[in-house]
């Protein structure tokens, strides 16, 4: 047990960095914690000459990956390069040539998850991917091993802190987006190019992970109903704080019989809720057992040492032997038929918010009412603020809460209540989480 | 792998009721999860008459615990007697007879960590403990391996339901201490002898673990500060809502230099702190690592299905070998120094609120102030409410927050304070959390 464990590094950018610092500057630590010596032997970068934030020795630096992979001194690959298509490829290379395989890379699993497992499996090789969710929160490790005696029942999770930052500015300063959106970047939570972060996309990415090992569907990423935040308005947070509410960002997955539905949506949340009240860039996640109940786990999502952190802890678990024995248990990404499938998103039952601009004259209301009705969808409560009898005939918001319906039923009545007259612009509206 | 692995239970009352039922009506998904079958085969009751929320086969029921730990058939006990002495000596005799231990025995660990280990360590045997902390919420998995990269600079933690439940009643309703115990008590929520909840004794106990597995500090229980709720005043919460500040019981242990302060105490927290937010009878747990930042855990902390939930979770971990690697690379209660010690109670430093009932008359304020300037104690804000013309002379209450200074300087101050002719009560403080 007191054997090194050799480690080789694809990519050195943010995490790279902060990962090769933690195993060169802390090493006593983590040999201490590993019992036995973590030793980063080798570095695959694009550009030898870069700055970084961690000072390599020139020795163990290359430009090669492959050349990583085949070090025979090294055991494990921890692959730090992000995007899909090259990073599969090494991937599957290191688990081919026998090495362990530790990644963040959610795009990766997400979409070739089966493929990767597969291969490691065949190559009775382990891949640890702690880092690929939720950075800094351990959420991997609480639902595949610490909830092991529940069937999970439903997981909500802030899963992106670019948004969530985004959607704090604009519910506690009255910010519009695009001024949101600046503050974010100029203090470094948003990257000069938002969109995956504001568009859902990087949340559902680590949906599908999630739901892979909480329900053991593969769930296609295009499959997965996605809308980002980048239309929301102001006045929508308003009215939701109004009725006692706050929106976020929430990637969600719920039992709902056997099947299971799933988005990554802007979601309306009760102000007493533990996920309303995250603030910032954090990540949070509720995860509900069957035994345990509700669970929250929060932290960090992203940024060089949080994200370190969680790749660190996937080493020292490949050095102590306990992820070979996690992954071999877990049956990730198997034909296993848990008996789950994924529910039609028309099929997905909810609350809704729908907020109208309309024109303040007689018999609107009821029309609106009306198409929602011949959906059987029931109002729970409406706003319309007291308008001045010289505004009659003006345009003004009307905010509707529904009871619990089908998406597909909401939809349809939205396109006969879109087509109204008295209808000034598109009609608004998000999930109402329960 | 596929062989069954054989269990004891020794002591089947809430939590121990509700592992059985998972193992006997859940046994096909645990078999899925640990790779074998989890089996059930004996339970030892003091009574084998009394009614139980579960149906136990009459011929697995015995009333002699050690016929159950020398079973050949059976590999792992699980303790759920509690207590100290009989728990004691049974788990000393599981571990000597080659079986492995789970327990969520709190008080046992605390004040006999270092034996049970020893032996555990001696007999090539696992103690298994997550249902020991927390119930629900798996924060021996977290702080033991997802952050075995960092070293723990801070965990603070509400770790009592039944004094959160109370605190929350106090705070948004308005209650008194008494009633508000009452109503926990109606609700199931509270003992009908409370006194290990109420009085911090009970998060002393899951402190000084948690403190060990951080910090590898053994602290003996009887050197922990500890204060309970039973003198909390609905004033003092009042006053603490108008400064921006809840009161939680918090128990808490945290890095000054190589010295670990720890104490359990009720402590105000501001209102924006995630923890100040946890309601009901919750338990939560922040951490902060040095390479990961501020985590926070949050669940169920006690409670039939929740504490089975962890109590089993371990079962799978031993079943899967995990439990075994992670015990061995721990070495918790060892004679392993960490550098770290106690930091003495008087030493450790905080900000203070405290609260006097004073005469209203002039000079008081100075002579209190000067009190505490003596002791080098600096005044950060003060809240005396206009009074009346009238009232001079008549009793009124005077708040003051203090900066940060030892708690031995603040205690001599306060003797100087109460020893004064103008201070009609003893004062009444609380630390203020950074």
């Amino acid at each position: 047990m007191n054997d090194a464990m050799g480690i080789g590094l694809l990519g050195c950018g943010v995490v790279g960095s902060g990962v090769a610092r933690l195993l060169l500057e802390k090493s006593d630590r983590l040999a201490s914690r590993a019992g036995r010596p973590l030793v980063l032997r080798r570095v695959a970068v694009r550009d030898l000459h870069k700055e970084r934030p961690v000072e390599l020795p020139r020795s163990m630096v290359t430009i090669d990956p492959i050349a990583v992979i085949r070090d025979p001194d090294i055991q494990v690959v921890v692959e730090l390069i992000g995007g899909v298509t090259d990073a599969r490829q090494y991937v599957l290379e290191a688990l081919t040539a026998g090495k362990h395989v530790v990644t963040a890379n959610k795009a990766l699993l997400a979409q070739h998850g089966a493929e990767v497992f597969e291969c490691a499996r065949k190559h009775e090789r382990t891949v640890a991917f702690e880092a690929s969710v939720a950075g800094g929160v351990p959420i991997i490790a609480a639902v595949s091993q610490s909830l092991a005696a529940n069937q999970i029942t439903s997981i909500q999770g802030i899963l992106n802190g670019t948004s969530n930052f985004i959607l704090t500015a604009m519910a506690e300063q009255g910010q519009c987006y695009e001024d949101a959106l600046r503050e974010a970047q100029k203090l470094g939570y948003a990257e000069a190019d938002p969109t995956l972060d504001v568009d859902g996309g990087d949340a559902a990415h680590k949906l599908a992970i999630l739901a892979q090992i909480a329900f053991g569907i593969a769930v296609p990423f295009a499959a997965i109903t996605r809308r980002g935040i980048t239309d929301l308005h102001a006045m929508d947070l308003r009215f939701a704080d109004e009725l006692g509410y706050t929106i976020k960002l929430l990637a969600e997955a719920w039992l709902d019989g056997k099947q299971v539905a799933l988005h990554v949506e802007p979601v309306l949340l009760r102000k007493t809720d533990m996920l309303a009240q995250v603030r910032g860039a954090f990540n949070a996640i509720q995860v509900v057992g069957d035994v345990v109940g509700e669970t929250l786990y929060q932290g960090p999502g992203a940024g060089m040492m949080p994200t370190a952190s969680a790749v660190v802890a996937d080493l020292i678990d490949l050095a102590v032997g306990r992820a070979q024995r996690t992954f071999q248990s877990l049956k990730l990404w198997s034909a296993t038929n848990t008996g789950f499938t994924m529910q039609s998103p028309m099929e997905v039952r909810s609350r809704f918010y729908l907020r109208l601009l309309v024109e303040d004259r007689p018999g609107v209301l009821a029309d609106i009412c009306k198409a929602l009705a011949k959906e059987e969808i029931s109002i729970s409560s409406v706003i319309q603020h007291e308008a001045l009898d010289e505004q009659e005939g003006e345009v003004v918001p009307l905010v509707i809460m529904t009871h619990s319906a089908p998406t597909g039923n909401f939809l349809k009545a939205l396109r006969h209540i879109d087509a109204q007259k008295s209808i000034s612009a598109p009609a608004v509206y998000y999930a109402i989480a329960d």
